[in-house]
């Protein structure tokens, strides 16, 4: 936020406005979890009116959606079953989660989301009905395997413990080991839940 | 604590005495971190005699895992590493943590202390400290491999993210899948981390 080198007080919407919104509910359900975010919280953070926020998006959901970039383009984890070698599936995952959560902007998207996860039934409820019906079932039917749902499963179990181990609890040495040290070890892993 | 509406100095133990040392205890770890916090500082703390702590609580170690209500003993852990067939550490890993979670006691106490740490970076630290000492450096040295305290924190990666995945989140099938099953996918993928 670039809040302090601003006139404080209410403005009008200005040409980034619905990604300064953003950027502020990020660092409000970063800070406080989704429970206790509320629009008019969102506004005074981004220093607009609240009715412009709800120009914007219809609820706190939605902004938390959009906020939180939940919506995981499922043909971008298609391609990463499909698009190459089978006996590479668990190393492009691995490259593709890790490459995303590496970025400061991506560290703090999921930082976020797993506060939000852990605070709230609802969002943990939303999460798990978005996973479902965005990733594990899609993927599932193209993997053509036995208990195809359970693996991928089995294989979000290993990257949330990644997530929270290396980003949030901040455990050594996963926390600061060279992340391509840390995809040589995560790929056979995912690879044998996929297709072992 | 209650401390200043109490004469000062030391005192004999009163009805719950043991929970106002937990309570010292947990004020201590977060004030001076694991390293830092002795027997006698807790009992300075909760104005007892260090005897009346040694009483209720072996080491700092027992302390700390009840004043965390760490859901495994963590020296549990460390004989499920040393005490059977190397080869089948994983599975004794998996079944030791699972047998714990499964049990609704055990659960509660696990999803507790995982919201403490994500919502509390100081709780975080206090863990994070916690494990590296209890666990991970303990059990890096029995293991006899390179990459010890690595391997050892893989092996909490896998662990953690079951837990948040299959309690927490209860995204299925991995939510309500046998345990038995569970243990029977896991088990290897620990072994893996550890000897392979």
């Amino acid at each position: 936020m670039t809040a302090s080198r601003r006139t404080p007080g209410r403005r009008p919407g200005g040409p980034d406005t619905r990604g300064e919104i953003l950027q502020a509910a990020r660092e409000s359900f970063a800070d406080k979890g989704f429970a206790a975010t509320s629009i008019r919280a969102v506004a005074r953070q981004a220093e607009v009116d609240a009715a412009l926020v709800h120009h914007y998006f219809d609820s706190k959901e939605e902004l938390f959606i959009e906020a939180m970039a939940i919506p995981v383009d499922p043909r971008l984890i298609a391609a990463n079953i499909v698009g190459g070698p089978r006996e590479e599936t668990g190393r492009r995952i691995a490259t593709a989660f890790l490459g995303v959560w590496e970025s400061p902007e991506g560290q703090q998207r999921m930082k976020a989301l797993f506060r939000s996860v852990v605070s709230s039934d609802e969002v943990a409820r939303m999460m798990r009905e978005g996973i479902t019906q965005m990733i594990v079932q899609p993927v599932s039917q193209m993997l053509d395997v036995p208990d195809a749902q359970l693996r991928v499963s089995l294989v979000a179990t290993q990257l949330v413990g990644v997530a929270v181990v290396r980003y949030l609890v901040g455990l050594e040495p996963v926390a600061s080991v060279d992340v391509g040290v840390l995809i040589d070890r995560l790929a056979p892993v995912l690879q044998q839940y996929l297709t072992g």
